[in-house]
């Protein structure tokens, strides 16, 4: 056995402080360029305009390993300083990697070319460069047992069991820089359409198969609950980290208003930062041009960046964060309407 | 208005039939190649393998725009030949795509550089080159509503619901060519992880809309289905085109049986067709390698494949069914014993 | 040491014949289909076309590594049966691999995670999950010297090297399966505009080092003929397999056309098959819409397929074989003309 | 027609000032996160470390459109702040687009989904998102046919030619802000190992055309002028932007020089700013353990970044500006030494 577990996780990933460098000059140098450099300016000045329009709503998406990469505290910035009002994620990024972080375990740096075959003897699971210790994860896990056993009987959409998750992280968390610890105090609601796909699935599982009285996590509570939210919003932006069921699942909601009667507008600002591309014809690299033909997405304020987002996310937000323009903007406490 | 709705919805998509060609003395020629193409030939042994161990049960994840491109008759026939034993998918290709032409309608060969704005005007739904009358999706998800409106109050797993539009499509259907009603009629479960994010979202929420005692679907049962299956089989192969959450959800049920205490082996067979990388960290792209490191898949007999399904999933299935070594399997019939 | 070089270099690279398997109702069945597929044959339509088209001149352009991937059979048969006309590659694919290939040495299948430090202490050269004996390529190299050693001095078009270079292995060679003694037989010109990029500079290198009168390669002179090529052609058609510097000379002979007073019509055909993108601003992902601006590519037959050669190649040129158009084509024998 | 030239040739592309921005922060956060975020800070430690060593000569390969991107300002500064010592380049940047602004002319912002036969017609080429005057793009190609017609026959490196283009752009040039220019001045070399690919070609082609004792370009003698340059640095490192030729020729010269009979070593730095990938084979994204196995690149201290170049070739050179280790550095005025 060439590895020594203690000696694998010993860096800690540090998660990017998007207060501490301002990307402005950047951004606004980029703007006079091409290529993807121009594409990101324009995605920034697409989200400060969002951010600047009363009427918007802003809806982050999440997918990829975000937080295991080190963008975590961008996201809490993002929830603190009202520059969001609601996300939409995978359950890896929710339960996997914040709540984990939440609970007190880290993330480490590895290394691309491991020996997977030692590294699983040892329990520790990669990610690309990154390492986690699977004993962690398996108390995250059981968490998450814990919490669903403590609930009541019914069927809940993913954002109300979330939202049980910050409330638990309140009290027993033992790291506070957690998205869903400051989305629960800031009334941020959190949807996973995915939920189960995670290690929430794993946690819940364990609790079905020992109580006869248990939770069911109901999705269509929540397509239903972020149609809601689409349809009280006068305007709705989309901020997209990857693209995914999160990315699908938010632009569908503009049909879904349709569908029960109620018109409301496309997405009115739309940005995905993503290496994917459209044509394999796969919805995460599908154009907003194509979304336009679904009458999902207004083709006014939109921009895809392909580029890699432990790149480009950091720069996009520092360069939101500095325009201040979040500062006009209250926190919308969403939650407390649905 | 340039556009005429009529002409641009007349060429249907025909689907591939892999017994009308022989890729075998093809891919025999790129095993002794390189790159993508000797890939191809190691994922179709591989593929060919698991169809030879008695032991393994096969299951199948799409994701992508598989139905759309034309890949049904494929899906199909891997049913009715016991080329595969169980499927887990995303939710539009088992609903808006399969589902829908399972119910008459059909996709249309249009173009890549369409004026979205005035294909939505006319109500035509662009995905790449391809056009679907956005009409008959609505009575698509109208069928889903009415479905879900006959159905008994509870919770379900996406697998009994979608086998519940098996059963409407053998009496209602119009379109015979449809996997969910060959999956239906050979006892073969369907999964979608993400169910919702689809046109069964839309009808779903239509359906909890209207009626107080309405059905939820229970992704944790999804996932507790599939580790039973997991669990009951004595080896598993899996067969992913694209990636996405059928891969993640399908890796999982390995930990997930190991978690609930019992001693499931990793996936001994594993091929992707895919065009994701592993660069950006995200799960799509993640080589089967890094799977073994949080045990979920054997290194033994595991192959990538680089390159888009439209052109790679015809070749890898007809090699398989020309190779004939399905002959010796029987339909696991695995739904009645869920 | 781990590796034994015999062992390592012991499976040969086997070439795949076109003629032995027919991708007709392949291809057939991909134009109904969507995606990459449609994109393959509608590329294949266009390769017949220029086929059928009496007065077109078809160049083929080829970059990456295709001889070591098994793919010289293929441009072997092309230019027996007059399914091209002319050929522009970098030197790597004409001099280390071809050439290579010629005074009877191999490529030989290996493996991707190879360790690069024991390979180089044996002396094997690895591409991707390719091997080749570096000894070999020694070899090679100095064949090149002993070629120009016998020259007289003089500035020469890559062109009129590389014709040597078949005489050479006309007389001296021990492998007949070469494209470059087939395009030297049959009077077919090769282009190198970057000849000195490869195994040819090494020994040109050597060549000018020991000789005075030495001769030279003037990629000037290069220009001018393939521009001469194009003046005479009534009509031209590209094929091109990857894009590199031989996708840029051959775009812009219709430029260099027009700047020498000559009224050349834009290429009437083009085919690229290429994993690259446009997204990144470079050539060899540039759309031929884009190059249509620049007045080099007509936009009337044109198809980018987005997919990996080792696969499309071989059934896009199958396809042609068996379409038989070339049957009414005769060798243009253009050495002679230039 | 819709378009109005002066309208679309009325925004001016600038060149971002590395100078302006400091990277260093946002770069040392990388280094703590995963993914190409930390293959970029890991890329900028290595650039830094070849400034520091006194024994390493820096070689910048550049590929791809990046002058018309708005980089040129940064390869200046390289030069001028002796963070760089010689330059191998694609014709198209050099000439093209480089000593084309140099002589007054300009690129300007376009835009994506343009109308190319409408461009075409009025003479303006499109490259991705940005516009250039074609009849700019003629004066340019007349200037380098009029520098050659000034030149004594013989055969040229491209390196000497390019010394003669900037010798007119020091009297007649328009712009001082060129790197031919800035190169010429600082007697630092810059390789087109392509030459003829690109608007030089086009000059050249019209000067021989005309000229009896005309010039020709050799291209063996670059690569032996490039070799020498090789075996006479103690150490080298390699800064590569984009693949394709560039790479190629400088990874060679190792070898070149073990055939000319002299133990030259590795080059010991090598970073590579790149979208292309190892999975097809070519060249251009194959990995520099790859180049290990041919003994052309130590693995000590290498890295691949796999993200666009206009976002992050600013951040590598702003960070190695802001370090200062090239305060350390003297001219090398390798020119002088050929």
């Amino acid at each position: 056995m060439k590895y020594k577990k203690e000696d694998l996780l010993s860096k800690k990933i540090k998660h990017i402080d998007i207060k501490k460098f301002n990307s402005v000059p950047l951004i606004e140098s980029f703007s006079d360029m091409s290529f993807q450099s121009r594409n990101l300016a324009s995605a920034c000045e697409i989200y400060d305009k969002m951010l600047k329009d009363k009427d918007c709503t802003v809806i982050l998406c999440l997918a990829g390993s975000l937080v295991s990469a080190g963008l975590k505290k961008i996201i809490i910035d993002q929830i603190e300083n009202n520059m969001i009002d609601a996300i939409v994620s995978t359950g890896a990024i929710v339960v996997d990697q914040d709540f984990f972080e939440g609970l007190g375990f880290n993330h480490f740096r590895g290394f691309v070319d491991a020996d997977d075959n030692e590294l699983r003897e040892i329990m520790i699971d990669r990610i690309y460069d990154t390492f986690i210790d699977e004993e962690d994860l398996r108390i995250c896990d059981e968490t998450i047992t814990k919490i669903a056993d403590k609930m009541e009987k019914g069927a809940y959409s993913s954002r109300e069991f979330i939202y049980e998750m910050g409330k638990y992280l309140e009290k027993f968390g033992k790291n506070k820089d957690s998205f869903v610890l400051s989305a629960y105090k800031n009334e941020l609601p959190i949807f996973c359409p995915a939920f189960s796909d995670s290690s929430a699935g794993f946690g819940l599982v364990l609790h079905q198969n020992k109580k006869k009285d248990h939770i069911s996590i109901d999705s269509v509570k929540d397509f239903k609950e972020l149609t809601q939210l689409k349809i009280k919003a006068k305007q709705t932006g989309v901020l997209m980290i990857g693209g995914g069921v999160p990315k699908n699942f938010v632009q569908d909601t503009v049909v879904a208003a349709d569908l029960l009667g109620i018109d409301s507008p496309m997405h009115k600002y739309a940005v995905q930062l993503t290496v994917a591309d459209e044509r394999d014809g796969a919805l995460s690299g599908s154009t907003f041009k194509e979304a336009s033909s679904w009458g999902k997405v207004s083709q006014k304020f939109e921009q895809m960046v392909y580029s890699e987002a432990t790149i480009t996310y950091p720069l996009l937000t520092s360069f939101a964060y500095h325009k201040k323009s979040w500062k006009g903007r209250k926190a919308k406490k969403l939650n407390q309407k649905l």
